[in-house]
């Protein structure tokens, strides 16, 4: 053991996810805590986390004392680290208060590390552009490195590890906005970093040439694998030829098996809880014992059994034989139903027994509530009816009683058009005054709104930038993002003009911003993101969804 | 030295107040770094805090990384400790994460060690009901103590501290509402637990009677000392006799020479961060060094020289005597008070000097833009003028330009009024439907807006907590206060019914509780509470008040 590297690979672990919930608010932590309890367990070097550790970016203060006392209390200890690390740490780890690895601080006892890049829920937000990483890195609870502050010119630095005659160089790229890393890449403006022979002495070229021709070469990255558009995802083909194994977070399907492609392995480890109830957050659920030796690798997975057993299905009622005749028999559809959910909730049964067997970390426990959920195609002339009440059934019996069920019809018409009447249509929805404000937001994408509503004299703002930050705004509830958005736009274009023509241009500019910054204000910009924010909202869409899918022949309970 | 304890003392440094302010920002930082590097300084055993040392009970991720970084940094490492702990820890510091004082903690290297209560400020709040302090403990960055679980019997346990032959008896408590915890103290349910020498063999009650003999008996508390109210305080005359130091926290003016009163001492330090203009405030800043050999004890102030310096002064524009042919001349009173300013800032600049030269903590400092304050009485046929252009004059001399003046005048109508009378004045406000909402609320206090839209049919929630639960809304922005609250006052109330009514009341209640809740929200009531929390709501306030201050003669610049 002593040439090889031992790390626990994991990630989006989304701690805090749905903490305020009776049912569920445990869930998140309890499967972190088994992460935590497996790298111990198997007595690993270290941990390697794919970002969205935390689900919010600010997290609560009862988030925080649960991650960083159950990492106090896991992972610090007496145990002494076995590998060394030959890279500058003060560029690995450039946080203000830590600038080194925790393990090499003298007034910490850490037995067992963790190394994160930050994702896209935990990435830097708010006064000081601080990722919940750096709170963590400055009490020493973990080591956060590849952040990137020039997203023109994107530098990859490694950190260098050894370990008897295993090198392994780790690199790492936390959370950038998909469309805007697509283009930097295929720009040229991402390099990785290499160890430098040239403009050395004999020594270190030797030592240089060593790492680059030895050193396992490994990176992790927290992108879109999935394709979501002509740009918002990174290409398995960007990647660099001389990597040996990428971890990729972000994606919450469990693809942990390693997929060779070009000569490196990839490796989709999945969230270690459904923060959907998506089909792919159903497969099982891993993390991963990495065991690296010279160059070559093993992986074992290992099952987490803290898990809630998930369970998902399809359902097309016309292509049900017992339904052939029960077109417009609500309760006949409601009475199949009832049964796929109660074959779904022994399924559950069965996954929970064996992620018991299967799991690690063997305790006597008791099966949690199950999740369940059933997408419905009710093409064909059948009706939607209302899923809550449907649930009620299953109110001790299932987690999320309130949203089995997920109706959804092909719609020919709809289906069919273009991105031009797409376009066309979701605009007649925003100007029908006669629609709610929650109902029309359902309808259309933010970047429709941000094109609606600024898409007019954008000189100073660039209007891509605009929509990642009234994403920002509304996924993560940073009230400053505008305002420091907009501070730094007129200071980059301040820049970019030369000296004689600037003091004009600042008071012009200064105008401008005011002017614009108000019409913002009292445009209908505040209106759609503060009703797209406030839970209210939410509630009101929902429960008119819900009316929406209530049959009026409902004749439930 | 060997039998003295050192002990740096402080409180309300208010850790993140105004953090976004350009000027001010890192005010609050800056002096609780002093307070650690004194400590340091000093080589003191441990550090004793008041409370408040965040401003918000939910700080930013920038405040929390700088508090815990600072900390890091200053306080740990190898100095050992000299004093042992023999009281029971998991009953001092029931913090999740670490039920024992940190110094014991074999994986952290705690050179200073901080004990702290909570202040009003990061009391308890939101999920799990957690005090910043309690994320401090978690990640063994202070040991957290004082806390009462049960308000109708608050027990007050002792840190029983021991060096060489002096014996420390460290009572404190945290800060509780004044009214409740004034009428609990009224009450008798306020107890101060003393080793106990019955049912105890022959040893240990001469332990314990030793200690009842020769203990230094402290106490630090966290409430108004100040009498806001018949019960909104907490008399001196309450604290108990065997007492002989009292830490008094949560008043900001410096009273840190010790004031003695039945036998005891009673030492206000006093806040290291104006958070107010208010004349106290102006007070020079200081924090003590305490030292306690057997039962005496002395301290040593040490002025801080980081604080902003802040000078404050009251003017009465009929008593000057060049303005007694002014009347009506805003230019001349403008003249006047443009003077006043130049000496307060002439004398915020020998007070820098001097607090620079009596400071212990010497280094080359640039004197930071100085507070200034003119509190202005213009009664006697004086017109107010617009502060905010008055103080354009000093934007690059004065750190608060826009609200150097304050206004005010003797209303002798209104002076004059009995409660009665300024009550049906409030409700007339009120009930005003031309008056704008802030208008409304600048003129009513919390409590009035209670009574008037919930004082009616409260059977099930009492009334006076109503209020505080409405308060911590308003103040700590606490979403969940009201809907936790609502739970347990039900919850309550069906303790305090036997079995067999139970299931009717239960069915009664809840729904009581749901026509309540949604009378609650759709009532005045959110509108209220949003509107006073809404920053725009405040700075619309600040808008009128400054328009109604501008004289319609106002020709200044």
């Amino acid at each position: 053991m002593a040439n090889t590297f031992r790390i626990l690979i994991s990630t989006d672990n989304h701690v805090g996810y749905l903490e305020d919930d009776q049912i569920r608010g445990k869930d998140s932590f309890q499967s972190f805590e088994e992460v935590l309890l497996l790298a111990k367990q198997y007595n690993v070097d270290f941990i390697l986390l794919g970002g969205d550790l935390f689900h919010h970016s600010q997290p609560s203060l009862y988030c925080l004392r649960e991650v960083m006392g159950l990492i106090r209390q896991h992972l610090f200890g007496d145990k002494p680290c076995e590998f060394n690390i030959c890279s500058d740490q003060s560029i690995n780890f450039p946080s203000r208060f830590q600038r080194g690895c925790n393990v090499y601080d003298p007034n910490l006892n850490i037995s067992i590390p963790i190394f994160t890049i930050h994702g896209n829920h935990d990435d830097p937000v708010g006064q000081g552009n601080l990722s919940a990483m750096d709170l963590l890195a400055s009490v020493g609870c973990a080591n956060y490195f590849g952040r990137s502050h020039d997203l023109n010119d994107i530098k990859v630095y490694p950190i260098l590890m050894q370990k008897g005659d295993t090198k392994l160089a780790l690199y790492g790229l936390g959370n950038v906005r998909d469309e805007r890393l697509h283009h930097a890449w295929r720009d040229g403006s991402v390099s990785f970093i290499r160890p430098d022979s040239s403009d050395q002495d004999d020594q270190e070229r030797r030592q240089s040439q060593e790492w680059l021709d030895h050193a396992f070469n490994m990176f992790v990255l927290h992108q879109n694998r999935v394709r979501h558009g002509p740009t918002s995802y990174i290409p398995e083909e960007f990647l660099d030829e001389f990597l040996d194994f990428v971890l990729w977070g972000h994606e919450h399907d469990c693809r942990i098996d390693p997929e060779p492609r070009d000569g490196k392995d990839i490796c989709q480890p999945g969230s270690s809880i459904a923060t959907s109830l998506a089909e792919g957050e159903a497969l099982p659920k891993h993390v991963g014992l990495l065991e690296i030796t010279g160059k070559d690798y093993s992986l074992q997975k290992i099952r987490l059994s803290t898990v809630r057993p998930f369970q998902y299905t399809a359902v097309a009622l016309s292509q049900v034989d017992e339904l052939r005749s029960a077109v417009g028999d609500a309760k006949a559809c409601q009475r199949y139903l009832y049964s796929v959910v109660e074959d779904l909730i022994g399924r559950a049964e069965r996954e929970w027994e064996e992620q018991q067997e299967e799991g690690e970390n063997r305790e006597d426990r008791t099966m949690p509530l199950p999740l369940i959920r059933i997408r419905v195609d009710y093409s064909g002339g059948f009706d939607a009816f209302n899923v809550v009440v449907f649930g009620k059934k299953f109110v001790s019996r299932v987690a999320n009683p309130r949203d089995i069920l997920k109706f959804h019809r092909q719609r020919t018409n709809i289906a069919g058009e273009n991105a031009t009447t797409r376009r066309q249509r979701q605009q007649q929805i925003l100007n029908d005054p006669t629609s709610s404000v929650p109902e029309r937001l359902d309808n259309v994408r933010v970047e429709t709104l941000v094109d609606e509503i600024l898409g007019r004299n954008l000189e100073v703002l660039p209007e891509n930038e605009m929509q990642d930050v009234v994403q920002k705004l509304i996924d993560k509830d940073d009230k400053n993002a505008v305002s420091s958005f907009i501070k730094q736009s007129v200071l980059r274009m301040k820049r970019s003009i030369d000296g004689d023509q600037r003091s004009n241009i600042d008071n012009l500019s200064d105008q401008y911003v005011k002017r614009r910054a108000t019409e913002l204000k009292q445009d209908r910009f505040d209106m759609y993101a503060r009703e797209q924010t406030s839970r209210n909202s939410r509630r009101r869409a929902r429960q008119q969804r819900d009316a929406m899918d209530m049959n009026d022949n409902d004749n439930d309970e």
